[in-house]
């Protein structure tokens, strides 16, 4: 109508519109894949590929929906961790340990060594290892959690792989870019890494008594409505802060308010917080795949380079995480292989910031976010393989994600 | 520790620190107000004013944390939608309507002459007159929500009248930026009014009755989890759209879907929107907070008419609105009154739209942020002390908020 309303209006309309498509898309493709026997989480994935730049670039990733993407996965690790006891991942520990290394020792080898032999220089193939460590737990939390299979063996270890994982995979960043600004502070790098194991320690083996003996007495006292999912909602902030502080991830955090919380709260927080995550999650899956800028692979080396990163990312984490599960017997062993796969948002974490700091290419860059966002798609349908038979049937009062 | 890692940590620490503090300062400030005997509310928009740039300035308002308010009032009066019938809305739409009219004369009028009076330009006076009109009910409706009160018949009156409210504080808006552009074109003004106007109305009317025949059938042909609870989420947002794209507020739209679900949807959904509004609401409020910085307010004169706008403001709506609704007896004419006070983000999207057209200096729109803010702060006790007597005891499953 007029210039001016015309204007206003298309501000006023762009945040609820962006929400339309992106939970929209979401979901139908979610409800395709279902059809087509594959977990929902793989459409809600493509979905961000659909929207993204390269296809229909109808949703640009932009600074508000990251910041909904993150919101989104740390509601989704705390939500994890809400249905778990800290005890039972404390009783695969061992297991855990050498799982998170040798994933993380093997991919990171085999990533340097493939740009290293196509003559890329020796920072930059560092770097490309570097982006090939980090597992992204959400994807995989999210597969277990839709077919409630948190309770198996196998998802303590990976969950609890995934976050020593974090701290090993901080580790690697650390020291990979004092390396590449030649400033190489041994103590310092220690003392990160302690600082990072000493917390996620702490929290997982105190948080839960702690909680036990503190929510109750402080929950009386108070006079606001829902005070225990308001008390579960400030704790989850503030270990999300103060994981960022000791330098793991704000989802670390996350995850532990979770775990802390799990044998405490009543069921209604757990609802609440299902609610939170059902809205949210799709923002974080959607967001991994607006990344991924299909119009970047003009050059068929490109595409060459991409594939093969790929392959050799998906392989070497499965096989170093498998081998290392091997006591667990052969079924077991592949279920973590499988579920510690997933590079999503953290690869692509690392490869924005070599990405910044002028040590990897743009082009480059497109191909670890591709080896992120593939090695993601592959795990659900493999997992829902791998885990075949022990599926439960889903009641609508569980906890169920996807 | 590496330049590097702070930088990059301080980044990756903004938004979880945020949320921290945001949603920690205002469960902190809500607590103190309940145990003052005042609502929770009042305390979230304080928490707002303290963390914002005029007094601690640890929280600046951003892109990031207006979008998650947004989301945060689509949310809210979306569940306030899912409680409220709407044949109980429509049985009062006679009352609503002349509540609604009146209440926006009298503001309007009255801004708009205390501006000419103290010499200001006729065009910068109309404006300010527009940006007192709009009531922004989701102040109202979250202290309704929150003590049990959404059944009585002046909120089911403050309900309908604030939707009212919002179409005719649209075409006021549209009439008075076409006049300040000098190119007034009314059968176009005409055609956007009708349109707001028919689609609330259909909408309202025939949205219930729709999803009660739409929602088993598509639901049941539907693999995805947690099918109607997606469903709901789908059409909020796309009926937020289409709101905005006629000319109403994205929050209209979302007050239209928890109408039309009100009467198909589980417990099951309410409880997972509740879980969202528990999340969000927060951030609406404190949103509201943050934009007044009383750093501005160094003029002694400022100060004055920031004052003597405000009480005009609650002034002229209360009596506008409360003696359209006499004929409910005095008691409900006065809680309608007081109910459609809040001006909150309403009268500030006003102010905002014209600084930008230039229509209103600085001074001025600092002026009606104080009215927006001050006004929606006193209406929660207010309200406390309309509804004395009638507050219902809340029970923990109930829709409570707050």
């Amino acid at each position: 109508m007029f210039a001016f309303l015309i204007t206003n209006h298309s501000a006023a309309v762009h945040l609820p519109l962006t929400l339309l498509l992106v939970f929209g898309t979401a979901k139908l493709l979610a409800e395709a894949c279902e059809r087509l026997g594959q977990p929902g989480i793989v459409g809600e994935i493509l979905a961000g590929i659909l929207l993204g730049p390269g296809i229909l670039n109808w949703v640009q990733p932009d600074q508000v929906l990251s910041a909904i993407a993150q919101l989104g996965v740390m509601f989704l690790l705390f939500r994890v961790g809400l249905e778990i006891r800290a005890s039972e991942l404390f009783s695969v520990g061992g297991t855990a340990l050498v799982v998170a290394a040798s994933g993380v020792a093997l991919p990171f080898l085999a990533g340097w060594g493939l740009m290293s032999a196509l003559g890329t220089g020796s920072v930059e193939s560092i770097f490309v290892g570097t982006a090939m460590v980090a597992t992204s737990v959400g994807i995989t939390a999210q597969v277990l959690a839709a077919k409630g299979l948190l309770g198996e063996i196998s998802s303590r270890v990976i969950l609890a792989a995934a976050v020593i994982d974090d701290v090993l995979g901080l580790l690697v960043l650390a020291v990979v870019t004092s390396f590449a600004q030649n400033r190489v502070d041994i103590p310092s790098l220690a003392a990160t890494a302690l600082l990072a194991s000493i917390f996620t320690f702490v929290v997982a083996k105190f948080g839960t008594r702690t909680m036990r003996h503190l929510l109750p007495r402080v929950e009386q006292k108070l006079s606001v409505n829902e005070a225990q999912f308001n008390l579960a909602l400030i704790a989850l902030f503030a270990l999300s802060v103060l994981a960022v502080y000791v330098g793991v991830a704000a989802i670390v955090g996350a995850f532990l308010a979770g775990l802390a919380f799990s044998e405490t709260v009543n069921r209604r927080v757990k609802d609440l917080a299902h609610g939170i995550t059902e809205l949210l999650v799709p923002f974080f899956l959607v967001d991994i795949g607006l990344q991924l800028n299909l119009a970047d692979f003009a050059d068929r080396t490109v595409w060459l380079l991409a594939i093969a990163l790929t392959v050799i990312a998906v392989l070497t984490k499965a096989l170093g995480c498998g081998l290392a599960a091997a006591h667990l017997g052969p079924k077991d062993a592949v279920r973590v292989g499988i579920g510690m796969i997933p590079r999503g948002e953290v690869g692509m974490v690392v490869a924005q910031i070599g990405l910044a700091m002028g040590i990897i290419e743009k082009r480059v860059f497109g191909v670890i976010v591709f080896m992120a966002v593939v090695s993601t798609l592959v795990v659900p349908p493999l997992l829902k393989f791998a885990f075949r038979g022990v599926e439960r049937p889903i009641v609508e009062e569980e906890f169920t994600l996807a």
